[in-house]
């Protein structure tokens, strides 16, 4: 083979996959792996594509994304505390193509990303594509909050962002504000900026503090959203990103060399999900948390206090059993399936997705509970 | 501003937007600037992605592609000749997703990338994000064939990638066998990759010669190619990259990182595109090329012999203005836009797009011809 770009070398295949691919080998395996909401697209947001469809929007749309769409989200942000123009909004592919965008368009090799952690594995993925360096900071023996000295001990001269995920997947939890501030004091007028991803915040609880918000770091935020996981939009693969107008003019040109623009009927669509009302879904959501956590208790599993997202992220260590190990006996002898800690890059942990019916959840923590009789 | 990604600095907005745009400023002005397809897509693929929508293909597609969508996509160019399996198909965001995740995938920094010219700026932009060396290779004075001389003066020990684009934009023209005899002369055993762009093949008048059938060289080809311009699917953004499995399989990784994925149900939508007929559609612009070359042969400009595409790209050097104020005095004075030959790498040319309505083209023609007359 030609050798490709070094820094593929590195890229592994998602461990959540790999978790999901192995429980589908067993007969009626309960899944808890997957981060996808169970629930289909509401109506009005695919009538909505369907009647675009219809009016033949089927040409480009330009690079930077539909004006009408750029400007309900400017609305919507604004609305939410976050002041921006249309201009500032880059419609993109999912969380995913602005987290893209935006770590390949601000790294140089070898700068370094803060990744507060456990985290989703996609942002060391792509700090790594971008010539990065991901710097893990394991707030797991914190009590999922940013301190001061740790946050000193990963600072450098060469960190150029730190990727604040909250509500966090795969715990749920939200930095409380004091984490916040702790970020905001080390990064402010600082050549760092701060990535929010912000992909669960429309599925949490109440409102959750957040430095997107906060005007004094407005010249250092990006935020990444998708419409994704509150809409139930997943595999429309539209998401956006926002930040300072120097800089979006300039990652719009990266934009355009990625994928040219996000398919124009769909951008109509995400115009109708941003005026439907996704808490009946949030509220499903929480209900099976709090489901989760309650039989977790029972079992004795500690875990942090999930705020929003769909997922809980018991403890599993005192068993005394490699959480990959763990999880891989859980599938063949308990026959319900989740996702190793160590694939967030925290072991000891499995994480639980309420993103699956009732009757089905409950049947895994019945399943959970026997199994961990037999350790 | 925080300073970004060095390699972004380079990085320029499309001189075929410039020249739309200073279009739309002068009322009544024709354009001719626009590479896209005027159709509207076939009925056919619009009610696929309706009833795939109905069906609620609305969740996650694999990273890789929907398994039907590739499954029908290696029949065809098993069809066409080259022969492949689905395991070799990574669906993307047009050719564009394709060429990046190629490009990004193959690239250490200061490798560089052969691009006969004259070309598509977008190669040029993508090579530079990744860190490589664009290198053009003028074929303008060789009558726009690839000859040895020209193309061992451009070889080097860097030399990762050639790009080949046929039929080409700006040209609509064809390289030849030879040309490609040469390509192939000059790379086969060697580590540099032949990326085929082969997005306006299915808009040519007959077979065109391509290296992307040839077996000899199968460890070494990457295929682009994209749904846009035969199915009048620009907006949809679907497109593929094919090459030996062992790269794809790590291509595949890449392009999680970039999109996750395509759109579920758009995916469902191209299997039945390619159940339809570009032909009519391709009569079209054959029709169109042919009428504008008639005119440009009646106002006395020479121009490399269209064969596919919907573009003609007349040599305007004889009148001794540079091609930029040529276009900038033709939009002004004239009333009708085309883009400088300069846009593509290649001054004293304009490139005219017929991807317009017949009268429109007439009409500029038209006016070109009096716009002549006044110089």
């Amino acid at each position: 083979m030609i050798p490709l770009n070094s820094n593929l070398s590195q890229l592994q295949r998602s461990g959540i996959r790999r978790y999901t691919n192995l429980a589908k080998t067993v007969p009626g395996c309960i899944m808890l792996t997957i981060g996808e909401p169970d629930f289909d697209t509401p109506q009005a947001v695919k009538d909505a594509a369907q009647a675009a469809l219809a009016r033949n929007r089927t040409h480009y749309a330009p690079n930077q994304g539909v004006d009408g769409l750029r400007r309900a989200v400017a609305e919507a942000e604004t609305a939410r505390g976050m002041a921006c123009t249309p201009e500032q909004v880059l419609i993109t592919a999912g969380a995913t193509g602005a987290l893209f965008t935006a770590l390949l368009g601000i790294l140089n090799p070898g700068e370094e990303v803060v990744i507060p952690t456990p985290a989703f594995p996609l942002y060391e993925s792509i700090v790594t594509v971008a010539g990065g360096r991901p710097v893990a900071l394991d707030i797991s023996r914190d009590g999922f909050r940013i301190t001061e000295a740790a946050l000193a001990g990963v600072l450098s001269p060469r960190t150029k962002a730190i990727i604040l995920n909250s509500p966090n997947n795969p715990t749920g939890a939200v930095l409380d504000r004091a984490s916040l501030d702790t970020v905001k004091r080390a990064v402010l007028g600082r050549e760092i900026f701060v990535l929010c991803d912000n992909v669960y915040q429309g599925l949490s609880r109440g409102p959750v503090p957040d430095l997107s918000l906060d005007r004094e770091l407005s010249d250092q935020i990006l935020l990444c959203q998708s419409f994704s996981k509150p809409y139930a939009m997943t595999g429309w693969r539209v998401g956006y990103l926002i930040g300072p107008a120097d800089v979006m003019a300039r990652l719009l040109l990266l934009h355009a060399a990625e994928v040219a623009a996000i398919p124009t009927f769909l951008q109509d669509a995400c115009v109708a999900a941003l005026g439907t009302d996704p808490a009946p879904m949030a509220q499903v959501y929480e209900r099976r948390r709090e489901m989760v956590c309650r039989r977790l208790k029972q079992m004795g599993l500690p875990f942090p206090e999930p705020e929003g997202a769909f997922y809980v992220f018991p403890d599993i260590s005192r068993f005394g059993i490699p959480d990959e190990e763990f999880c891989t006996r859980l599938i063949t002898q308990g026959r319900v399936a989740t996702v190793p800690g160590e694939c967030f890059g925290c072991g000891g942990h499995i994480r639980i997705s309420c993103a699956c019916a009732d009757e089905q959840l409950e049947t895994g923590m019945d399943r959970l509970a026997a199994f961990l009789e037999t350790l």
